[in-house]
């Protein structure tokens, strides 16, 4: 294996390839394999199409194929999403000549073990969040990781909602001061699809692939935010209340519902709510942080809006305000429309393609990291393990390394 | 001591001097003395003041005397506040013949002592929240009102927000079956009076008459709603993290800021925020409440609202639904205004005096009992004791004496 | 008739029949006497009995007498209002030596009649809105003004909103330069209780009693609020639209809704929509004002609240802020609760009150003056005269003496 | 010239050339060319290259040429765009064998002649609003649009809000019989773009290119939503007010707000607000419509939301319901993702793409029309009219050729 230099191995040939059908750029080209062709599949095929179009990026990105395990609806997943060649073996995409990055989009009990594989193949790798549905899987990830970033080569976990422009501002908010030292921090991420009687039968109900729930799937997102927003804090302890709703007929071994209450190596509390049972909310990923300069507050189902309470103005006319996340200086809005015009939830996707590029291309490391990823998956397995011992205490490991939680590129 | 039938003992007299003046109406009156002319003691003054002119009650209220500390004081309180007398001693007022109904707005430490006695004196006592700093004098009201209950005498403590039409009505939506089985409760109290360097220094910062900090003091608030909201079922346990912030210069002994996570007998998680020190909240008490059935929110801040989501419509057309609780129908809005015609902070107080009113001529117990004051200062102690222990998860004592938390009388 | 010098000529006497029952305080008394007793009766009588518990008067206010054309009727409105008695003659009232302040909640095509005696007779008069019916009315009404005056005696119209702490913020706003120069002003006023088939025929359906419909109930405010904002701009021409919505069986002869088109004297567009029939609206005045320097919004729904776009802050984070006009600083605030506990639809009544006493013993000029007022029906006259004829573009006709709509008294 | 059957001439050659790039599908492709490459063209661009893998569609879409009148800008702009190839000649594009779309995004005042040569080219056409600036120029637009029509030529104008879901959904509402008869509609498109005093020049200030200001940038916007949402009635008669804010050393020389005030031949009144000087509001277009069954409330600044009151819930539970339109039976939203996952500003544009390609391919006319847009246009001009005459009360005049403003296709 050679260390890589940023530029791709397969810069050439489609570079060539295209020369006849629109003016040669000159820029090398990086190959990309995609396993998985679920929603996330659809929405990171979406973002490897788009973000080229959006973005200056310093290489083309050539959709060169994408996996899944049945051959023929992996076919018409590569004609419907814009890959140039299906594979139904995710072993095959990640010792293919023309790729250089792999994505993994798979369910999250594969993610270790194909990304293992994939790094130790020299592929740069973005992995789907959460990292892991085991710390086992995540530590060794992580290991893999360290070992090729020795090489030049990147990986990154894909807690998009770090890329959404409202809660890029609330970082530099954070950064910036102007929100001061944090106060509290509550955050619910609430959504309804599990209610009813007859809702499909989803690996998410499958501890064996799905891992730990509403928990793990949605409370991962919380505790990244939380280490993403109060970065240098962590959560050191934590007590968790489980639910599950079990409707006749309908066993399912994972919770449907959590409650997580965490205490910061900074003294302040965390609580987090996640719910798949909460009628009337659809995606509701809320979050609340008071410090001693401001509040802020967000709404994920009202993406591009964050709130601010600042005492910036006279007391006579203090309020919270609606900032509309839209201007040309707010964070990944170079790439997209005037001031007003709203974008969506595969928007923080783009941006994470454009951010991973830019780090493979500047052989930079990304964040969030793998480390990162292993850092969320302890807070959670300390959270499933309390509730395991009813509800008790919990300590949360140390990673063997630690991770700042930092961004290395931001864009303003 | 004899059975009280429901008539003021000073009902004539008043009727009598009032003759000249007005239409005699031939009520008898019930005489009312106040404990108390701070900010409690002018909201409730403004109740006893409107209560009659806006619902129909079975007996004129006299404001016969207003009792604080300061003489002075007290009588420039009686003359802006509207009551008859001033007294500087509140055990000269339980005493006094003309006085039927006890109300005790003095600072918390206070409440035990002066509603024993008042009991003993066969006064009806009206208690501000909350009931007691401590469990002891908390075991010794309920005593105290167990006994005086046999001789007809009847007890309430002030928990104001149960008598918000809002809240009321999402009470009905509990109990006819709109909303099912609870399945998660969130609720925070938020305020930010204490956030300032040079907030004035309050006895609600003495832990010996304020007793426990923004826990006690908003705490006690949600605690109660739960039980008023969830009827029957109770909390468990709890695990309680707070946070102090100490500006320069200014010792707190109390909490700034605090979490509580409870479990309750039905198995739903309950959590709970409160603080002082949140910017931007003035006033903030908000609630989530989900259930098998439908979801409600409700935010102080905007009181006149209750969210609710229910799938009684066609799912394209769900939504949550902002209901302006203003209409003839709701609860308590037949003493009031035209639909859209907002009701204030101080009208729950109207609502509940009218209802001791009731209670108390109807010889009916009203709710919330001192044995619902003792119930809540059980859950907050537990807190308190879980926090002194390092967050341990607390059992929460049962009182001697079930308390269903539910109303005798409900207005619709 | 003697100048009044501000003290009320039943000074005496209730101060000491009330000797025996609270501290005397030395004020003088001024005599109150309401004409009606219906909706407005009950919100007027709330505010004289509650504006001198809630702000310093410089007199007390007794109730002396409140009128109803039905003998039994008023006397138990008497009772349940807080009067001390009851009459059936409006005329028989403003002759009452024990009355200084004549309160007029009779229905509009009364209001001349009553006004221009009352004065005639020396008593103060504060007149609810419209001022009447007819131009030829409010200008025998304004001539009687404009001559009291000259003796002292004052008159108020009762556009109540002005009083409403947040619109009271809007216009410091305006004046302080905050909002700079208005660039266009769009308001409405829904309503949605004249849908139903079976809404129970009101006055307010009856020409010769409520005048001109939605457009003359409900345009008034939002014409008084323009020349409240906008003090020192006038609407110059209006083109007027009407509608009717005629259920079977129920013939109305007046517009369920309408909408005003204005052009200001400073060149600004006014649009005003109003509607009684506009579903799920239920009190829902709502204000645009747009300026050089900021924007604000308003919605009665949420009436505590006022929204600001300014960009006093880095345009980073500008956004509407939601104002919760609830701090001590704000207008009318001293009066009442601590941050966050808010006002309701009755308050700004008490500080009209307030601010009517407070003019009357002062012997200052109160606003809105019956000239305001005349200058509201100027412009509603121009939009029927306009619908009347097709909608074309009618002149406002200029009043006989110039107003410049400003109080001359104003509270922070 | 030969009538088309929907498939395009350019069908075989790409897909013979993406064999050995992709696995064939078989599938007729398209070809299409953009004139313009702004805010417009990228748009375009996006929808153009995202719209076959969102939906299914029976053809393939070739992006062959972007065409700008500077040839470097113009290659650029296909390389960021993901175009084939670029063309600085308009001409050249519509007469291109390999063309059968032409898109045109260019400035308004061009769009007639192009469109009027691309149709006799046998090219069908999407036309970026407004039509036309002139009556004229869309006068001859229709009329090659009919003669095209009968050859099977294709014509649309892109007034892409009515493939927002929640407005289609709107429309849904209103066809449905939920909303019931219209009786009021007030809309507002406000945007503040134009406020500093150091706005750059743009082509939308000049009149010989931008056309009619606000009025006709914006207000066209808002007279296309209502023949949309009102379809089967008609504005007939406008009256005006514009203003222009002239800020020092800088001469505009067209509206940058105005309010239109409108009759329908139902005789609901009609009004609009526009302005590109709204301190605040960036892109907000904001729509009430209340009918005889039931309201609907809009803002594009929250354009995933759409408000709805209907009185199909008990009263003591209704209330606007904040509808999220993202649930899989919403209009468009087979293409997207899980419910409440958000779509922003541009899926509108890839919804219009689908739409006009199902319409090209089955031989079906689109909607919205040129005669749409000439409808459109002749409530601008009579606006316009109706300004220049002291804002006279003005006839819309009639198209030559009704259109009842309705799509042929929708999506559910």
């Amino acid at each position: 294996m050679t260390t890589h230099t940023g530029i791709g191995k397969t810069g050439q040939a489609p570079a060539a390839g295209a020369a006849t059908r629109r003016p040669p750029t000159g820029k090398p080209a990086l190959g990309i394999g995609l396993i998985g062709h679920g929603f996330m599949g659809a929405v990171h095929s979406h973002a490897w199409r788009t973000a080229p179009h959006s973005f200056e990026l310093p290489c083309k990105l050539s959709m060169n194929v994408i996996c899944g395990r049945d051959e023929e609806r992996a076919r018409n997943a590569a004609v419907k999403l814009g890959w140039r060649s299906a594979a139904s073996g995710w072993r095959e995409v990640i010792q293919r000549a023309d790729i250089d990055i792999v994505d993994i989009c798979a369910p999250p009990h594969l993610h270790g073990e194909i990304a293992v594989a994939a790094l130790a193949a020299g592929k740069h790798v973005l992995c789907e969040k959460p990292l892991a549905n085991s710390v086992g899987d995540a530590l060794a990830m992580t290991e893999a990781a360290r070992l090729a970033r020795a090489q030049g080569i990147r990986s990154m976990v894909g807690y998009n909602y770090r890329r959404l422009p409202a809660l890029a501002l609330a970082r530099q908010l954070l950064r910036d001061g102007t929100v001061g030292d944090p106060r509290r921090l509550h955050a619910s991420y609430l959504q309804d699809w599990a209610c009813g009687p007859d809702v499909a039968q989803s690996w998410r109900f499958d501890p064996g692939i799905g891992g730990a729930g509403a928990l793990g799937d949605l409370g991962c997102h919380l505790v990244d935010l939380f280490r993403y927003l109060c970065a240098g804090d962590r959560i050191q302890a934590v007590a968790c209340v489980q639910t599950a709703v079990r409707d006749p007929g309908q066993q399912r071994d994972v919770d449907d519902a959590a409650v997580l209450l965490g205490l910061s190596a900074s003294g302040i509390p965390v609580s987090f709510d996640v719910s798949r049972v909460a009628r009337g909310y659809k995606n509701a990923l809320r979050l609340e942080l008071d410090g001693s300069g401001a509040s802020l507050r967000f709404d994920l189902e009202r993406m591009n809006e964050l709130q601010l309470f600042s005492d910036d103005v006279g007391v006579g006319t203090q309020g919270f305000r609606r900032m509309l996340i839209s201007e040309p200086g707010h964070p990944y809005l170079s790439g997209w429309w005037p001031p007003g015009h709203l974008l969506g939830f595969e928007h923080a996707f783009v941006h994470q393609v454009r951010d991973f590029v830019l780090s493979v291309t500047s052989a930079a490391d990304p964040a969030p990291s793998f480390e990162d990823g292993l850092a969320v998956q302890l807070v959670i397995a300390a959270a499933q393990a309390s509730w395991e011992c009813g509800s008790a205490w919990t300590q949360v490991a140390h990673p063997p390394v630690a991770s700042d939680g930092n961004h290395r590129q931001e864009q303003r």
